[in-house]
């Protein structure tokens, strides 16, 4: 190896030919946070060999010669936190989605995967990244299961999780979203915390709320870096406490506007930009890390600041060594882009090779097989339409009611219309319908029930039943309908997709998105998987679903026993605010 | 260790006592460059547990109560480059100098006594060091020969320096003053370069005059910092090529003014302190890190941007885990100030001991034996008054020049009055006097010769000799005269004193300050030390050497073969610039 460096020597030095020469660059310097203007970059072995200002022409002896034409180079972006599950693409197709965008690193959660498949899941997604030009390193769920209140697919320990940590690929211990368990020193969860500090490990934090002693409980864990801020105080606060802060900009939250006046030359160097969840139509659509950084620097941040924030910073943060700028001995991952501004992709560049032009991928990805127990994890055991049955005697029931454009829910007690049975009816609730969530990783059989306001659009009934088999974080079947045979006809479709999403409505499918990769994702590209969802979002609009709420995400997340006021779970109702289960009916 | 973390979480949230709280205190806060005002510390087990602000009396359940009166905490400082050899101290006697200055860790370059004793000299730091409240990292010496034009006492190679690269106390490779090496592919010196890089190790850097290619070259070798900036341009080109900029304030040299105005909010992170050389006297009668910061805040640098730049920077650059903030699960090593302006030091912690009280050492420190091997390393053999003749039959002859101010020299090629026998005689040639160094480590008998210029005061004669067992790097005995006798003289004194300095004048002792810690250090403490430096000092202006020179510190660094133009060492004249021995006689 150092006759590598001696040859990397030579090659700078312009004593042998190196590999790659981009001229005419404007390099964005994110370690001085400055442009250094007209520019020559060489390339050798993967890394940058040097950024040389007023080099003849005459002087440069590489084997390619990329003209950059006056454009502007950045460094290789990252996404300091991303599910890659939520885009519902395989790692595979996500590179091929991403790699255009100017992404060439992430950090990625495999925590959806995890608790549907644990080791057998998170081996799939460390194999898949490993065979990438992407860059994707990995961090290891924390929180499989979220809470004891639910069924996931597997459960992860300390010990289970101990042989992953010297994988190279692994940068981190997942978000610890179990936060009272910190407070309460569950002995589980510190056991995990304590193995991956020792282990040499970042632990990644997600703590919306906590502050004071309980933030500085957490932070003194261990707990490097939060993506949950919502305010600019919060987020000083954080950064105070020795966390990076991570501004997330995805599909489904975004709090960049808010925390950006929250960013100072001070601590500029303690952020980082991720999206945490962005759909693939999103991706298509707006882009991906460049997007945020387009964002950003539109909010008002300096180009080279925003861009620091999407590649030197996150590097810091994970402890990457000489990654995530253009300068000697740095892994040679850059973008050409036309201006700071949109953050158009010209060319992209990882360890070296050209990737992608133009939005075109120009190398083969790898097609990374997925394991066969994780194409057949549906595991549905006794399921049938009675047990979609409310018997409300009382006539009197505790309804979930969504919070327009939020996760969160509220409990209200609200009369009840029954049927002759005595049972829950949508016919003849108008604005309601029913909800459930069927346990589909150990075929237990076990099916939990709810009644949901906000859903259908308001005073209507639904025109029939949404299921889906992505429902966090345990990711049992939720469904949700207008009558139990449209519902139960959406679950069997569901399964026979071997995961999905499926609508039905009287009787019939009307729209379906196969999801077999764990019952997350697809392994179509990412054009026909955004077009697959958009088809089911238009058909959900069709079923009369409230155009206040996302038709599919919205129900994932009904099943989420960590957000407030009242979830669903395979074990009935739940009052997130009490930390119990409750019965629907009120008597 | 998890029922370690369990404790802290508790006595973070007030539920178990903690050990210790300074009350009353505005927080310099490093990780947003801030200042948190009316705040309270708690620390347990040796860390910082949180920082409450709006926090009641009654609230604070501590062992110990510390009330802060309104002033400042910053965290311990750090000397992100230093060799405490040249102060004159062993580790011991220097922590103890330094701690009540608000210095709570440093990064050692052994450099010099390793250059004596090898790796018995390495040893000795390793183990004072680890023996200390300060915290002391250590550099592993990468120069040691500094050129293999000299003869120095030990040889290091890569294979002495690997197993000393997984010792916690290691975080480098020492400075990499060999860069012609490095542009020449040299083996030896890559194969450390290589080690250290593959064990995790920072390489430090010295690069004063690289630029373009040569310092891509270097830095791409993973050379992570450098000390020897001179100008705001060559600062950010060294930043831009992935170094950290410590940026120099001590006894010798001070770059600070210059690179201030190179310091932006982009580029301040990349930025450290470091003082270098600092001698005893300095540290008693300026403060020692502490008297930097002072310096660069009264130069117009904001005050949380200094204190950063002297406490999570450097844990920066070296990769030192919770070190350098005062945050949640950071080590408690901090300082109560009076103000943000002159850093007087009310109070220092260190791992949430106190350890000083103003300027007043409150801990014992541990009296590290040194070992036998290094209190003999005089090792002359076979020196006499005869070896010290320069004969010049062409009477003329190359004279090294001595630049004021600075540790360059010229050649001068000057005409010389010679004795009836044909020598070079100081007498007859008022302005010059005569220079040698004799070899000292394995009594060779060999001595190198040369004739100085401007080193007396002009027109006059030195009256005497000054030898002093300090001279750069291979520190064999320099001694410049007026007359053989007394440079003889004033060797032999050297030597028996196991080392040190000497003044003689017509055979008499006239000064003398032992150093028998391998000829470079004493074992007495810094007031000891500093009052015998200067009556030295103050002896050699009795004996008519310049008012421009240091009388000790410029004799020693003339035998230093890589600072241009003309130097001495024991195998005689050195042509810097040509890298190549030239004689004496000019014919």
């Amino acid at each position: 190896m150092a006759d590598a460096m001696s040859r990397r020597i030579r090659m700078t030095l312009g004593e042998e030919t190196c590999d790659l020469a981009v001229t005419h660059v404007h390099v964005v310097d994110v370690l001085n946070c400055d442009v250094i203007r007209d520019a020559t970059v060489l390339v050798g072995e993967g890394v940058v060999l040097a950024v040389l200002s007023d080099i003849a022409h005459h002087d440069i002896c590489s084997r390619e010669l990329v003209d950059g034409g006056g454009r502007f180079l950045i460094p290789g972006l990252t996404d300091a936190h991303i599910h890659i599950e939520s885009t519902m693409l395989t790692p595979d197709r996500f590179a091929a989605a991403v790699l255009p965008l100017g992404t060439t690193r992430v950090v990625a959660d495999p925590h959806e995967i995890a608790n549907v498949a644990g080791i057998a899941g998170l081996r799939y997604m460390l194999d898949a990244g490993r065979r990438l030009p992407l860059h994707m390193h990995m961090a290891l769920p924390s929180c499989v299961p979220c809470t004891p209140f639910e069924d996931a697919g597997a459960t992860l320990t300390a010990d289970e999780l101990r042989p992953f940590m010297n994988d190279p690929s692994v940068c981190s211990l997942g978000e610890v979203m179990n936060y009272p368990g910190v407070m309460a020193c569950d002995a589980g969860l510190l056991d995990k915390i304590e193995a991956a500090v020792t282990n040499g490990l970042v632990v990644d934090g997600h703590c919306p709320t906590l502050r004071d002693r309980q933030l500085a409980a957490y932070a003194g864990c261990g707990v490097g870096n939060d993506h949950e801020c919502s305010t600019p105080e919060g987020m000083r606060a954080k950064i105070a406490a020795g966390m990076y802060v991570f501004i997330r900009h995805g599909s489904a939250a975004s709090s960049l506007e808010r925390l950006l006046p929250g960013v100072t030359p001070g601590n500029a160097r303690r952020c980082c930009l991720c999206t945490d969840d962005m759909h693939a139509g999103d991706i298509l659509r707006h882009g991906h890390v460049n997007h945020v950084v387009a964002r950003a620097v539109a909010l008002g941040l300096a180009a080279p600041v925003a861009v620091s924030m999407a590649t030197l910073n996150p590097a810091r943060a994970y402890g990457f060594n000489r990654v995530g700028a253009i300068a000697p001995g740095y892994c040679a991952d850059f973008c050409l882009v036309d201006d700071l501004k949109d953050f158009h992709m010209a060319a992209v560049w990882c360890s070296g090779q050209k990737v992608a032009e133009q939005g075109r991928l120009l190398v083969d990805l790898p097609c990374v097989p997925v394991p066969e127990t994780l194409c057949s994890s549906m595991h549905v055991e006794g399921f049938s339409e009675e047990k979609l049955r409310i018997p409300l005697q009382s006539r009197r029931a505790r309804v979930i009611s969504i919070q327009p454009g939020s996760l969160e829910t509220e409990e209200r007690v609200m009369d009840i219309a029954t049927t002759g049975e005595g049972d829950f009816s949508s016919e003849l609730n108008p604005g309601l319908c029913k909800i459930a969530v069927i346990e589909r990783h150990k075929g237990s059989g076990r099916v939990g029930l709810g009644i949901l306001a906000g859903y259908a659009k308001a005073g209507t009934k639904l025109g029939g039943a949404i299921a889906t088999s992505i429902s966090h974080d345990s990711h049992n079947i939720v469904v949700a309908g207008s009558n139990d045979a449209d519902m139960a006809a959406a679950v069997r479709l569901v399964c026979a997709m071997k995961g999905g999403i499926a609508l039905v409505r009287g009787g019939r499918a009307v729209a379906q998105q196969p999801l077999p990769v764990g019952g997350l994702m697809s392994p179509e590209d990412a054009v026909e998987v955004a077009r697959l969802n958009e088809s089911v979002n238009a058909a959900a609009a069709g079923l009369s679903v409230s155009e206040d709420v996302d038709p599919v995400v919205t129900l994932a997340f009904m099943s989420l026993c960590v957000i407030p006021s009242v979830k669903v779970s395979t074990k009935g109702l739940f009052d997130v605010d009490g930390w119990r289960f409750v019965d629907i009916e009120v008597r």
